[in-house]
């Protein structure tokens, strides 16, 4: 069975998954790197990072994923699609390797990157957009790969089953929120905490067997 | 030197210290006692509860108090000043057994219970209540007792030096935030994260000593 799953997903303790104003310079606003150093600072970035259970979750970003889904605000900054040349932040082979849906109200046609990466571009409800990516992912899982905005409505929409989300200790007090709307949503998932010596918390939430 | 505390502070995931509405027959709103039956399930609380890091945290509450200051919402339901029998929640002999500076706009003469403690009314800022309780704690700390309105007015005022917050895995969606308006608060402390079997987190928030 192909999961939908969310990974090092960070936000702040006040519950912000990226500051504001984003902009094409510091795409998560004030917050800069802080809600993603702890990522940064591990192998999974970095080889002479750190390997313990920082790098254990992060590692889980990539195996068993036949394609993203991602969100406007991800994709680029402010903006981006009045830039015909825009492809991504991420240069001529991007982190991904599967198809990449990006949701939008901007479709475009679609754009083959190096690696296997190939964005495509897409107008549809949370279960639509799963719906393609799915039958692309041949049979692997489907990553959701944010921004808050986009996790929030998969999440509101009951779609997702594994999320991997990383709490950083620092309030920011504005930016995008994660779980406005999402009252009780717990109640769907057993959840795993486990804080790390470097300072954050991961919470892993896993849908309930029905029973 | 006498330290302004924080002990057993619980919030939700989304950064909420109560639910809504608060009313007699819920202290919480429709939180109920989700945020604090991680407490309830300890020793500190009942003796034959847990005895592990739970405990070891919810026990700091007491020692080395001398006095504490709590919100109006803290010692009653909405509309208790009508009442002038309201005592508070807890009984002829509150757990406090120090001075306990209730902050309202509705100051009533001083009710002295069984077991040391001894409820006063003030209308008063943070900083002009917290010089009134260290005068009465004769040497010891004051705690800041909540709830999470007054908790967050001491904390924008740079009046607490230790902070025991507990964050509970749910997601309340509505109630009373703690975090609002705190931007960039953890700056100014050393902060601890230790996450519980129970599946609380432990966040203990110390005041950086000036360099």
């Amino acid at each position: 069975m192909s999961l939908t799953r969310i990974h090092n997903f960070s936000v702040s303790l006040d519950g912000f998954a990226s500051g504001e104003p984003q902009s094409a310079e510091a795409p998560f606003g004030h917050a800069g790197q802080r809600l993603h150093q702890w990522m940064m600072a591990t192998q999974s970035w970095d080889a002479s990072g750190t390997a313990g259970v920082d790098n254990a979750f992060a590692q889980q970003h990539d195996p068993g994923i036949g394609a993203e889904i991602m969100g406007a605000n991800k994709f680029g900054p402010p903006g981006w699609p009045d830039d015909q040349d825009w492809k991504g932040w991420w240069g001529p082979n991007p982190p991904f390797h599967t198809p990449v849906y990006v949701l939008t109200h901007h479709v475009r046609p679609p754009i083959e990157m190096e690696g296997g990466t190939t964005f495509h571009f897409l107008e549809a409800t949370p279960a639509e957009a799963l719906e393609t990516a799915r039958a692309a992912a041949d049979g692997q899982d489907v990553r959701i790969g944010g921004g808050a905005t986009v996790v929030r409505d998969f999440l509101a929409a009951g779609l997702v089953d594994h999320m991997h989300l990383v709490q950083v200790p620092i309030v920011l007090g504005r930016g995008v929120r994660v779980w406005d709307g999402l009252e009780g949503i717990d109640e769907g998932f057993d959840v795993e905490v486990v804080s790390s010596p470097s300072g954050v918390t991961h919470f892993t939430f896993t849908r309930k067997v029905p029973s």
